[in-house]
């Protein structure tokens, strides 16, 4: 049986954390809201037990779970993209909840005060959370993954053990989303930072992860999204 | 052996969630900062193969786990604090996971643009994102809760299945951190949310948690923490 992935059509947002993996593993998966339309999501938290706040949510079965982070520990082993010892995985979990923190703060560069006003309504806030954030923030979470590539024992190049887990995936595509959003600031943090460029040039180098961003099911950056560029936000 | 916690003394924090949880189950655990201070954070950070971004940090023998709820994960089944069931374990994990990201959002309502700043150097951001909290956030938050509690198949006035899990506890506490921070714009939505309440009330009267919270080891919230109470931000 599929896996069902319910979230915003037309952004990549966080569900692409969730399509990584499933597009990394071949695995059989429906986009729901990209065939059936947005109020599938609204319908499903109104139907199950265990309603998720805000979307990705996964259908696996009688499973459904939300939260990005959580979706990928339910699929991480089953997909093949987890460790198999349980303090291996647990690390890698932690990894992708670190990564959520730096989701969490890219986005609120663009709706510092009000995530349900627009990006208009808050600029000059905007411009100096952005700021804050290029030159604080960044910075210091980059460092940080140069860290634990540097110190995972695996010595493989990867953020944990021996073989590409959903976190490298996930890593991708944040520094590519990040790439879109601070292009400036981007390619100055990324100097000197290899561990992060080379494990990003290898996750697109995976054969079906190379088909997929080639593919129609992979979708632009846009402002509509979570990452967005704003040339005044960057610098 | 007894569980080694990490995190910054002199305020409850995000390691409150923690020290609940290892309070509720009258764990063996050290407060190692609160012995032998806030250095010993920073000196495990540069120890350890697997470097949490921030505090706090369990160290449970071998394992060194950051991130609150992958530490609560870690703990959870230990304690008899999470269900059996794997399905029923991610739903309270991703429970918890939506109680961090509002802890996220109170905490920026006091930096809603430069984390480093200190509160006073951002006022008029921290009104307008108060605002913003109080009205459209903090009721969206709260009426989950309510309806993951309402929609419990196990009927139990907790949030998942028959019995207390770390996500009841951590609720209590983020319950009693609002109340603090936003007492009349808590006092105004607590109304009508009878089963959030009925379950702090409950939280709190259970032996172990009573005596804690009548204990030395129960830090008092103030203007250094994650929920500080100014009373412009209120209301």
């Amino acid at each position: 049986m599929s896996y069902e992935l319910y979230y915003w059509t037309g952004i990549p947002g966080r569900g692409e954390f969730v399509r990584m993996a499933l597009e990394d593993a071949g695995a059989d998966y429906v986009d729901v809201a990209r065939v059936k339309g947005d109020g599938v999501i609204e319908k499903l938290a109104k139907e199950v037990a265990t309603p998720s706040f805000a979307p990705p949510v996964l259908r696996d079965g009688e499973i459904v779970v939300g939260q990005t982070a959580a979706i990928l520990l339910h699929l991480g082993p089953k997909l093949g993209l987890a460790p198999r010892q349980a303090a291996a995985r647990l690390w890698v979990h932690q990894i992708q909840l670190t990564i959520a923190d730096l989701t969490v703060e890219a986005h609120d560069t663009h709706h510092p005060v009000d995530v349900n006003a627009y990006f208009e309504e808050q600029r000059p806030e905007a411009r100096r959370r952005a700021a804050a954030f290029r030159q604080q923030r960044l910075p210091k979470f980059l460092d940080w993954f140069e860290t634990v590539i540097a110190r995972n024992p695996g010595r493989s190049g990867w953020l944990a053990g021996t073989r590409a887990s959903y976190a490298d995936l996930s890593l991708f595509h944040l520094v590519a989303a990040l790439r879109y959003a601070f292009p400036e600031a981007m390619s100055r943090e990324m100097r000197g930072r290899d561990r992060v460029a080379e494990l990003c040039r290898r996750v697109a180098e995976r054969p079906r992860i190379a088909a997929y961003l080639a593919s129609g099911r992979r979708l632009p950056f846009s402002e509509s999204g979570v990452f967005r560029h704003y040339p005044e936000l960057d610098g």
